[in-house]
């Protein structure tokens, strides 16, 4: 608590938002939890957190949200997503893989405009403010929507086209590809919430001199790389057939691993390829649900953790999952690597917690920015309403969030400093309307 | 609709209770569809089902709910718990399962009373009829307690009390709880909505003059016979060493196997051990979330479904899940088995639905009672309201029945023709009295 130990002295400080009398957990590096605690809010940051009546005695808010019986704690961060595939949830399921995508996800795809991409994203953002989520890494066409969707939403996000050597029904050749990346990245410097990524979309759909020009205009220009990398069998035989090389050697070769690089993914891997990715400190996302659904694999999170790499968790987009619900995917994180491994203590629900939380924030670039509530972090944080049968009772706060909780016990969510969706109530968005224009594509998408 | 055509004569036939504006799923065998469609619910019964304008032509009832928007379909059946479990819902996770038993559930099952057992029961039954389920099954301690309380959830139950070689902290010597288990199946004979199984623990915890005892009390009452089977390797071993003969196997020259037999896990089976349970025609339950998270392994379900068993679904207690929710449930074992097998059109979404209702009536003896919507069965329905971000949009309900919805999307819930859940809240219960007392044996158990 030393970081607030100057606060105690009156005359009060003034904070825009307290969030108080909750179970707060922190997700610090040590630790720490106050119950009953509370965290002030000021200018988009945390002021401080601690137990409730400290807090109290040292701040005075116009606004002050009583979370009794609640859980106060980061808000999920979602690593990867394709967030305007909204619009394609469910519409085919149970397929082989190239036939999803041959007969059903690319003829959609085609038909694809700004419009589709800008409420498609609305309604992810809905959906992820809803359960929980304040942050995500997107990849998709039409990104400049993306970010101007999420930014209206409120919420944080790390945004890139999708660039491959094929023309885009976006921007055609991919040249333009690279200038609209550039042009994006320079559109958005300097804003609270979003961020640009340079995107290539994989190894085998990126040749090596796009591979290039992608880890150049990453470097030149101080922003991540985020890439799809070793997702299923078929890729690595691919990229061996064609390259001599497996798919993290490929992209070792051409300079990409590094610590500013998100491998989305990483499912197919051997032990070289770990050790590769550990030695450059590239960030893995995991994505379970989308692997089992689409039966890709099972990717070997304990070993990459074991090896110090940075895994964090994601949903990839909602055709191949078909939610964006961040608790779910941790309940299935933490039971698929038991069943894999025949180890029911294999990662344990603190850890599957923090890939949601703290490692998903140093992917994207914010560590100890976001992904724990710690006095200076950026002001992104969830209520979860603990009063509820399915989360009665309450033995270890940690177990319920990973294993019983689902996203419709987020009450309250807060990003930067601002509260985006209070008791269940979107306070950024018109979601009727949104709704409304997503069925209006998918009539479309259905004819 | 031929069940229904006599029906469009006047005058109005009386009904209790129409669920009007909805798209009906019945789940029946030809598989149809209503929207919008209605059902009309008279004494404990489905009186009709039809478009909606034929319903209400036909029908007269003090209570229509209009449920535009929403699904309607069979309330989901858990085809395996130990209800009362929810008070020790993450009392202990992610450890060996010797010592997650040993060191924490066995200690504080030493602790457990009647009333231990009728409210956890309670709590579970109110996180079931939130989340959709209308149906249980139910193996534990001081079992008439479970009858009560579902009995007054206005839940249906298949109960029965658990039989083993060493002493229960209920009964005590099994002779007790072989004349206790005639005696609640007795009691309890007629009930519309109470059923009394007989349940030896395992192959591994009862000898073969216990397993023959319990076969000819099913097979003199005429009620089914309910056991844990092949759950794990360590079990298939022990039981091999003991008797030379696999669990299944084991069971089959004891005179166990047939259809009045519900076998909870399966998972540890040879291409032997199925077909003999095909042949047989004992009815699998299948619990892929406990399964995952106690490490026993994946149950091969695609290939016991191909053999012709009947595989129905459930959740297992909440000390190894740590929910109720089947709607979790059908997405984790739609998704488990795709990644297994490395074969994305494995157990598409019409199977697992039909899994969690069709094949879970069939698993308690009710096939063609519950589990459809048709005119005749027992009135045991849900409305899942689809006007959700995360559901939206619709190119398939049952997609998203599966893959999207999760239990907190259930918005009425109708058993044996009674509204037990309406717009969420309970009916039939004092929630936060249920919930309070939980809490308090909770901090017995800390103690």
């Amino acid at each position: 608590m030393a970081e607030n130990e100057h606060l105690a002295s009156s005359p009060k400080m003034e904070a825009d938002l307290l969030l108080a009398h909750g179970l707060v957990l922190t997700l610090d590096s040590a630790g720490r939890r106050f119950d009953p605690g509370a965290v002030a809010i000021r200018s988009g940051k945390i002021a401080a957190v601690g137990p409730s009546e400290e807090i109290l005695a040292s701040f005075t808010a116009p606004r002050t949200l009583d979370v009794t019986g609640c859980v106060v704690m980061p808000g999920l961060i979602n690593g990867h997503t394709h967030a305007a595939m909204t619009i394609f949830r469910g519409l085919a399921d149970d397929l082989p893989l190239m036939e999803w995508l041959e007969r059903h996800i690319f003829p959609a795809e085609r038909k694809l405009t700004e419009d589709w991409v800008y409420w498609g994203t609305m309604l992810a953002c809905a959906e992820m403010i809803l359960s929980g989520t304040t942050a995500f890494c997107d990849m998709y066409l039409f990104e400049h929507k993306v970010a101007e969707a999420a930014r209206t939403a409120g919420m944080r996000a790390l945004v890139g086209e999708v660039l491959y050597d094929f023309p885009s029904p976006h921007y055609g050749p991919v040249e333009n590809g690279l200038r609209f990346t550039r042009d994006l990245i320079e559109r958005w410097r300097g804003d609270p919430l979003i961020r640009v990524a340079v995107e290539p979309h994989a190894p085998y759909t990126c040749s090596p001199p796009l591979l290039e020009s992608c880890r150049k205009i990453s470097s030149d220009l101080g922003v991540p790389l985020v890439i799809h990398l070793s997702e299923n069998q078929a890729e690595v035989d691919q990229v061996l057939e064609r390259y001599g090389r497996r798919p993290v050697a490929h992209l070792e070769s051409l300079g990409l691993l590094g610590p500013d690089l998100l491998a989305d993914h990483c499912v197919v891997l051997d032990e070289n390829d770990m050790e590769l990715l550990a030695h450059r400190g590239v960030h893995v996302v995991h994505n379970p649900e989308s692997n089992m659904k689409l039966a890709s694999g099972i990717a070997p999170v304990p070993r990459l953790l074991e090896l110090g790499v940075n895994v964090s968790l994601g949903t990839d987009g909602c055709a191949s999952n078909n939610d964006l619900d961040l608790f779910g995917e941790m309940d299935t994180c933490a039971k698929v690597h038991k069943v894999a491994s025949l180890d029911p203590t294999a990662l344990p629900a603190p850890t599957v917690l923090r890939m949601a939380t703290r490692n998903g924030a140093a992917a994207l670039g914010l560590a100890g920015r976001i992904g724990e509530l710690t006095a200076g972090c950026r002001a992104d944080c969830i209520v979860v309403d603990f009063h509820k049968p399915h989360l009665t009772p309450v033995f270890d706060p940690v177990s319920h969030l990973v294993y019983a909780a689902r996203g419709s016990d987020v009450r309250h969510s807060v990003i930067e400093g601002r509260l985006v969706m209070e008791d269940r109530r979107l306070l950024t968005m018109d979601i009727d309307e949104v709704m409304e224009r997503v069925c209006g594509f998918a009539r479309c998408i259905r004819k």
